[in-house]
């Protein structure tokens, strides 16, 4: 197996985009990474999407998307796993250059949200939940988040308060940044005024969807014969899952797909948490930020709200995270997610992160996450 | 890359499944597929599927399935391809396995179509074609290839009759194999009086769809130690796309998906059309036989239907074609199609297709089409 770096990033902004379509904005954020890469095309193409079928009436993406791209013939797939997606699409196009399948690969994460009613865009998030044991009795996607958040802070005593650091960190990151949704600087007393979901979920606890899509083009690592700084490795790339229904799991408050897929992600670096500079996680809630920390080793069990009353998810904290707004302020356009974390690392990677920039950032960890901990995916990238 | 073989098959029969949701039939396919091989897990599972999420409600199906089959916590995605869904999965997998990034790899193609009603499951099918540009038009799938046909018949000058054999050889197989929807002998006179569907493709023409699911076990050839009849070796895998809506193509009558991946898969395994001793292709309508028959290389372009009235595709012909029933007798449970393909070429290659065993069958090929040949993935089978 060949190393991979990634070439070219591109990427819309997270937006209510109702003059384009679900090609045109794969299309957008494709054109930016070949750009980018200063190529012109590529052997394949590797597409995450969760709701082009739903909310689309599209399915055959990879059809649709390579023909629109000027480049009809190419292999293409769209690979679905929740709102994982878009890291399933990155390790499937990684896999295919690594293993010298092909020698170039697009992956592109996309999805098309704001055009239908919300009820519609309620009942196609929740097939990512258990369709027979969770959405058939009721339970939308923020439901089984606000029922995990509650017993979380039954069981280790936290109050609700405790997660606003966050919300206000993601938001302020996103603020420098041109792509996010939300420009918006909160205060603690914004989050703790916000206009209740699903209890304790409320308003910024939970990350608006979006229209949107990020890019990346792959190649192999010895191909690349550009300004050494700008050389960007996949170094590790690990996919687990746990049970789709979180009724099933021995605990509910452990997210074991992400803890197996951090650890073979540290494994196949010879790395440990604290080696990691940032980490792009998958804050879909505030408490699924929490959960990650804990399950990838980066704070104890029951203890990662502590590690944003300390200060220490900023910019400059031990484990900077949302560095670009994260889904709660970026936005979560749900199947292209796992992308733009992709993008916002190697943008950090590469020093373009100003006035959000990690000093020198030389690791960063992504981990996206589909369902409420089923499908959760790790990479890990470096700058050579 | 490391060559890869079929160490396990499984199936279900192709019906109307009302006692059985989308991870039973998976579940089905997958446990028969263990079974087969006498193993009793793998590193990682890939999953076509189209539809899951319009007629069952349900995306997600790597956590859902994987826990389902009691391997919670393994790698697991869905891989979308429209009709081609099955071996874009197999293909997938195959990458996977022949990579070293697992050593084994579970595969199954899955739908479950006929508990919606028939305008949901039609809408649902239209999603393959062009959402903006076909679909919104009116054109349903059968609509668009039903075009295609008229054209065939108007540019090469063929009768509609002369299809007939490929819907009679087609009928003719299923009644020997136990998982096909359709179990009935046809007659050229049955094929001329069907009732029509979409002019000219009448009820004979078109391939019914049903829920089904079918499953493989892959794992590095050198790793088996059985029998050496049984080592079934994938020795080609190549995908190509095509636009997606017809009138956007050169020649609406030449699959240059098909020929694209054919070609690669004849230059990867050294082989000519020659060499291949039966050809489970993509039958969804009788006009994507010949179109497929004649971008391989088997026939001259717009000589396709001479190879049906010459008994060329029968077990005993040049290429036998449709060996189990194909799309149109054994059933299209659409993404779950390229995996039947896959499972029916094993049988054959092991010598398990009485009686309708193609004698001396040491190479097969299959072809599984998305769209109206949108994504076509083409794979060549041996027997060691």
């Amino acid at each position: 197996m060949r190393e991979v770096a990634i070439l070219g990033i591109g990427q819309t902004p997270v937006a209510e985009h109702w003059d384009k379509s679900i090609k045109e904005l794969a299309g957008t954020a494709i054109f930016a990474a070949l750009n980018d890469a200063q190529r012109n095309s590529a052997e394949a193409l590797f597409i995450g999407n969760m709701l082009s079928g739903l909310l689309s009436k599209q399915e055959n993406l990879g059809g649709l998307i390579s023909d629109w791209i000027g480049l009809p013939g190419i292999e293409a797939e769209k690979v679905e796993a929740a709102c994982g997606s878009g890291a399933a699409a990155f390790r499937a196009g990684l896999i295919a250059v690594s293993s010298g399948e092909v020698d170039t690969a697009l992956v592109v994460g996309v999805e098309k949200m704001t055009e239908s009613l919300p009820i519609e865009t309620t009942e196609a998030l929740a097939t990512a939940a258990d369709a027979d044991y969770e959405s058939a009795q009721g339970l939308s996607f923020v439901a089984i988040n606000a029922l995990v958040m509650q017993i979380y802070l039954h069981t280790y005593g936290w109050k609700h308060t405790d997660f606003a650091p966050f919300s206000i960190n993601a938001h302020a990151n996103a603020l420098h940044n041109p792509y996010a949704r939300l420009h918006e600087k909160i205060t603690e007393k914004d989050y703790i005024t916000a206009r209740m979901v699903s209890e304790p979920i409320n308003l910024l606890d939970a990350s608006p969807i979006g229209d949107g899509a990020a890019a990346v083009l792959l190649v192999p690592a010895d191909s690349i014969t550009i300004n050494d700084t700008r050389i960007i490795k996949v170094i590790s790339s690990a996919s687990a899952t746990d049970t789709i229904a979180i009724h099933n799991r021995k605990d509910p408050l452990w997210l074991s797909a992400a803890e197996k897929s951090a650890k073979k992600a540290y494994d196949q670096a010879g790395l440990e948490p604290n080696d990691i500079d940032f980490f792009e996680l998958h804050d879909a809630f505030s408490i699924m930020s929490v959960l990650s920390l804990e399950a990838c080793g980066f704070t104890d069990r029951g203890n990662g709200p502590r590690l944003g009353l300390d200060g220490n998810i900023t910019l400059n904290g031990k484990i900077p995270i949302t560095t670009r707004g994260g889904l709660k302020a970026r936005g979560h356009p749900v199947g292209a997610t796992g992308m733009y974390q992709i993008v916002e690392a190697v943008q950090q990677l590469r020093g373009e992160g100003d006035p959000t920039q990690v000093l020198d950032a030389r690791i960063g960890m992504t981990q996206n996450i589909g369902g409420s901990g089923a499908t959760i995916i790790t990479h890990i990238l470096k700058v050579q």
